[in-house]
């Protein structure tokens, strides 16, 4: 398993009541396969992990494991506050089927570098699983220094890949491709697809994100490996109005074009996250016509 | 069922490998009866409960309610990220047995006045147990105006109980005071203990707290209750040294104490959270020969 | 005055001491009136205004004032901590000639909505000058509800211009402006023009953010008055590339832009923020070569 | 110059204008050499110094240097956003008399250890006075480790004293003390004395806080000293309901304190701060009256 390429974190589908549509997931699971993904995650911030029971966690970790059946990679998101919560989700993961697991140090007590170095340490200890290791201060409150990573890398072989979000990206991919190269680990990137170009630019594997248009990172990752930069911001320029609209804070839009794709029968999402209303909808779609105009979202797009 | 009085927050004990020890939980519940409190409320922050799977959680409350069997309530905490999620666990503590479950709204996303007032009207109609709301921006970030927790408290008869500790707290009470009595809904207080005694003179109808020596929180509240708010005064600034360093950041200390007290057998806190460590362990058991010369704590103290 | 149009907030340039150039920032104003902007912010957060003393204030102001020299309005941010060290800036502000002044809420104490209605009008009552409110809770971390900021508009009748860049913006421009309108109150955006297009096509009025090339906020800002939205839209995917590229965290991007334009001589941000690496300089001008190729950036460009 | 012993931070008296009432400081100044205290520190936080301009922060220190003339020395709180800024208010302070400076870091952008190092060390480099190291993460937001702090020791030899106050303090003194003894560096802490017997007992050398009633501290610090540690408890446990009452958040009961012991005309705190209520100033007198039965407190107290 190597992971580079484009590993969509997807969204969970609710129905009215806020209940799984794991219909829909598993949909939304073979529209993936069907667009061509190295790997999908599933229980990221963008899937709402956070406002799910384990129980609920369980049953998208076996959706997509049965759904998938061995043509992708799984990757569950994993993190929860201490260590051994963390440990647990993990083993939880693994028993249902994850190829691998995705975690981030927490908030709360403050951690220093060392407790944050602990973190990572003992949950690689007792999974087996590749780990992913996430930085992403924006929901975590936790800002890790590329010293801090750099030392996580050396120090915990199970590290198979760095998930970086912390902007200025750019700068980061440069200042922590060494070690990672080094170590054999890659560097996905993600907020959406907002700094992909820059960040390709600058050497990364891909990405792990929500963008709900994988077609896109799919090529611009595709001529990157090329080595042709100028297909890569041809592309990027082209969907850029949908990718800066997309990543806007919030999943509402993202939740409705997976709709729009007919992935998912609903675009509810959990309160108090708000679902789109009506002028946002109109607005999206006005944004999908001016991008691509006259094509069937609902298959893969041609890029 | 009637929120007033000492409902002592327990701490989770855990084995040497982080694991829930249940035999030393129920014996803390078993001396909690002993002590004469009138509730006891688990999974509290104080209780770890954010570093607990699901099935943890289940398994507390299920030995709690076993163990008190009826003698005195049991109060689970049941907050999660989200509406749903919340509801969940409420629905989850009512199958183990709680007889009142607590919530606090979440920092993620912002939420404005009205979503908090839509999260606790919306786990108000699907939980039939009466709702404890608790007030506790050190570990939310979210900050509930007085405004705001009169309205919820106007609009949600579910909420038989205010668990305040945003400090300053003695302003607060005087705010909250007369809608609250209007609701019938009472007013607890938290934080240790540390400002207790000027609590309870604006007014406040007990404690819902961790200080391991609820016997002192008893004594004061029945003091108050019988207007000797000189007797509330003295308790309270003999027992005030010990208060203040129990209620330092960080669970390190109450957890030696229950060890103390003969309730866990051991004092391991979660990763990252931090075990006492021996000059800590010295100079508390330096402030208990000094505050409680002679006195065997195994057993409920007289104050 | 009306603030409506382009309003490009004003970099703080420096020399390679950290000292103020105020050579290289008159030029950077006289480069801005040859372009055609309405008016132009000083001390705005992208101007290091967190950075300066008062002194360096001050002669930013008069700097401004001196060489704008009525020829477009000068507004002076004018933020402190505190209402009265606010009115205290304000003051200051007028006595170095500002045509109005940009103000916005500080976190400490936790302020209610209450205290941030006090705030403003306090402020507006011992203030001449036009208000700006500012709605940017990335560096305030006071999240200012859309009933707040309507209750403020209503009361504060000084308040002439709203900087609404709390995002998700668009929902918001739609939320807001039917107060907006009834106080004539105009609503200018920001965050570096990253959702421009969708901003204007919601109804907002221009633009006061730091991006360093007006030009292309003022060919949308009159696309948009034309009601000619496909032109608003091919402006705005032609230069997004660079807009994203150039809002990333940090100043050093929009400092080194402003220095290849020949506004300023040097490129420096005050430490610890960091002034631009070759490599991400290297970056930059590949995309600027990108999105203008062969255009002398030194002059106003066509857009 | 030794920073052992007790540095009051002075609060900053205001008329009813909220102008500065320099009579006032001056008399409180005045009466801190008479109760015999080591120094004073003004343009803390608890002097409200976010809410000052630099023309009153000027004012105080001057004012602050004239009255003490030469009795005590003066440290004068000179952090600012940006390393710059704060050499600047560090010349400043010099400029005006002050006898040593004391500076934190900034949490914008978010500091590295490498940059807080770099901060501090910049400073230091072109600022001739001691430099006092604050390290308060409540109000910085900025959580510095234990070996952070050991490097600057080690690395700036014009730290001469570290102001100790991230919770919990205790066993930070004990793990800071070995470098800042071997560099001749002291330690001091705050909090209000909220943990002073505590923090006494693992070896610091004193306090630089708000405590509205130094006597007490001197007198711990004395007892501490002479190694007798149950008179520091005695001293403690008696005035630790009115120390617990004192340091709550805010600096209404502090300044009511002030005005009591007829330092300060009036007790206004600077808005959106808020000056204390009759309600909250009754009770307050209920406490002096009980810790301080008919003493006169408008002179040192006896301890």
């Amino acid at each position: 398993m190597h992971f580079s390429g484009v590993f969509p974190i997807l969204a969970t589908p609710f129905d009215h009541d806020e209940g799984l549509d794991l219909d829909s997931f598993r949909r939304s699971i073979e529209f993936m396969i069907e667009i061509g993904v190295d790997g999908i995650t599933v229980l990221g911030i963008l899937g709402e992990a956070n406002r799910l029971v384990d129980r609920e966690r369980n049953a998208l970790i076996t959706a997509a494991v049965e759904t998938s059946s061995g043509r992708i990679p799984v990757i569950a998101g994993s993190t929860h506050h201490g260590t051994r919560a963390t440990v647990e989700l993990c083993r939880e993961a693994a028993a249902c089927g994850a190829s691998a697991v995705m975690i981030t140090p927490s908030r709360e007590p403050t951690p220093s570098d060392d407790q944050i170095v602990e973190y990572v340490s003992m949950v690689a200890e007792v999974t087996a699983l590749p780990l992913i290791l996430q930085d992403h201060p924006a929901s975590t409150q936790v800002h890790m220094s590329v010293p801090l990573i750099s030392r996580i890398i050396e120090s915990v072989p199970n590290v198979v890949c760095l998930k970086e979000e912390a902007p200025p990206v750019p700068p980061r991919i440069s200042a922590l491709l060494p070690t990672l190269r080094k170590n054999q680990v890659t560097l996905l990137t993600a907020l959406g697809g907002l700094y992909g170009a820059f960040e390709l630019e600058r050497g990364s594997d891909g990405f792990m994100t929500g963008f709900a248009f994988p077609e896109v990172l799919l090529a611009m990752t595709k001529a990157a490996r090329e080595g042709d930069m100028n297909r890569v911001y041809a592309i990027y320029t082209r969907f850029l109005p949908l990718i800066v609209f997309e990543q806007q804070p919030g999943l509402a839009i993202r939740k409705e074009i997976y709709r729009l794709r007919a992935c998912f029968r609903g675009n509810r999402v959990r309160h108090p996250g708000a679902t789109i209303d009506p002028p946002a909808a109109k607005q999206l779609a006005g944004v999908l016509e001016r991008v691509l105009p006259g094509v069937d979202i609902t298959r893969p797009i041609p890029v």
